[in-house]
């Protein structure tokens, strides 16, 4: 089998491969106890950018549960950093930026910054070691879509409900915009560097896309979505979180291969709703994931049964695995999805 | 005028009475400054549960915003706390309970508190130290619903996505029934206790519904919450965050006279989703109150000719105010909502 026979590239294709394929959103993490033991004495930032580790993470889930892709193992603002913003990781909290973007002025001054600046050698080298270790395993790259983004930095740091990004749209429509504008430079630069480096698809999560009405995504949000994607050249995964309002919209105009479902809304309504020509990635619920294996068995058939309607269907879960799952769990979905 | 004439009893019952009556989601508290002093030196329990405080701490946001009704103070822990469940609030974090009820045992020995024999005097004495001030403005009871108060008690304190709840109700749905079965009756007996003592309505507060799938809310929440309202003895408004996928579900088959919108569905559309025979409460977007007047002014105006569709409607925001608000911005809106 080559690379392009890959079963994850070919349902991004629209091809339905002899064997459905399966990831896990944070695969890569949390999860494994080899990760943590690797992680001991390393700040987040530091191991994302020290090729070498980078690589590691992002290869343990692959030889431990063998999924059918890899996923660059990062962190949403790592393009930020590498465009010489000051953030830092705190352990339990989240991205913290040393200066939150408010302002006019503080949109001002990060925007200066040229986005094709930014410095993704460190990146580029942990694509390369991976996608040599890969194989025929495609890999896939990583960025948090401009919204996302914008909610951290704004705030200044993680929130519940990202009220001053949402705030900003409407008070400084136009700064917004150079923002997120910006982002998805910054967001499109970054993923284009692990296509450049071998990855083989990228995935853009726009995790906190759910907090916005309908009418806020598309005026304020789909636009520079889109953007950050436009002249990506690798099939497009697009994720987003309580996004059922406007699921049909996260296609963003059919730029995107696939869109990624999460746990709320069942397989066979997404499919209804984006329509016959994408592909489906989803949608375990992650719950389940800490439930006695036969009810979790159910569950994973009953996923599987309803993206069979689609055109093309990717298991994943509806969100990121939870730290504390038993990765034995993990690997029993994998071998399931595989045996039917 | 006498109480029940007042604007917000009339909206409920489905009138349209001349003044749209508007009132706040956590309009009592943190975004006043006469709430921060008062509360100087006491912890957010032992204010709950001061009746001369408790009682002052309604009354301010009446008296500063000339709104329509007050809401009682208090918080969606305070009937655990009085049927014996040892928690506290932390500055800052939220409900920490001393044990999370986990296993089949836990929920065993917590609904082994008979609920009818929760001490509500202290809340009691409050609300009619309310009611007799309030004169011809109606006041409003408090709970948490069943779902949100279990995210919360499985948890051990606040998630963001309450993992925990939602895989209990799959991994053990006995164990699960029997926990929300118990909390539904906290709920009724803390309503019923205000209502005895002078509310007027009820809102039941299932502030993290929105982490549910239709499916999971239909056979795990919604009958529980059923419960909790069935023999309630006063108007009842259902509200719930990021509930638009079952929305017409919130009605709970018509025991609800007004179901409460969040910021992300705009009130047309949730008006023809409800359907012609309930009250709509909603939904200026919170993060709009940090935006300049005019911008503010336009919205509110929107949300008032959109709730023209319902059957009658009660200005609300989509969510609580946010601590930052600036108090004199929800003067303005209560004006303008008077004046249209």
């Amino acid at each position: 089998m080559s690379l392009s026979d890959a079963p994850l590239l070919r349902a991004l294709a629209g091809d339905r491969p002899d064997r459905t394929p399966v990831w896990f959103m944070r695969q890569a993490g949390r999860s494994l106890p080899e990760y943590r033991e690797l992680r001991v004495g390393t700040r987040m930032l530091d191991a994302c950018l020290t090729p070498d580790l980078a690589a590691e993470i992002t290869l343990q889930p692959v030889r431990r549960h063998g999924v059918d892709a890899g996923i660059f193992f990062s962190d949403i603002v790592v393009p930020l950093r590498l465009a010489g913003v000051e953030v830092e990781i705190e352990p339990g909290r989240g991205p913290v930026f040393a200066e939150p973007i408010r302002t006019a002025a503080d949109v001002e001054r990060i925007t200066s910054i040229d986005p094709e600046s930014l410095d993704a050698s460190a990146v580029a080298e942990a694509v390369r070691i991976v996608v040599s270790e890969l194989g025929e395993t495609p890999l896939i790259g990583f960025a948090g879509a401009p919204f996302t983004l914008a909610a951290y930095l704004v705030e200044g740091g993680p929130s519940k409900e990202h009220m001053r990004a949402r705030a900003l749209m409407h008070t400084d429509p136009e700064s917004w915009h150079r923002l997120a504008g910006w982002l998805a430079q910054v967001s499109r630069v970054f993923l284009q560097a692990q296509i450049d480096a071998g990855a083989s698809a990228v995935q853009l999560f726009d995790s906190w896309a759910g907090s916005l009405s309908r009418a806020d995504y598309l005026e304020f949000v789909a636009p520079h979505s889109t953007a950050a994607l436009r002249d990506v050249t690798a099939p497009i995964i697009h994720f987003g979180v309580g996004t059922g309002p406007f699921l049909a919209d996260m296609r963003l105009g059919g730029i995107a291969d696939a869109v990624g479902v999460d746990w709320r809304m069942p397989l066979t309504e997404a499919i209804s709703v984006l329509g016959p020509d994408v592909t489906v990635q989803g949608n375990i619920n992650p719950a389940l994931l800490s439930a006695p294996w036969p009810v979790l068995e159910a569950h994973v058939r009953d996923v599987l049964a309803q993206g069979r309607g689609a055109r093309a269907h990717i298991v994943n879960l509806g969100h990121g695995v939870p730290p504390e799952t038993d990765p034995e769990q993990l690997t029993r979905i994998v071998e399931l999805v595989h045996s039917i």
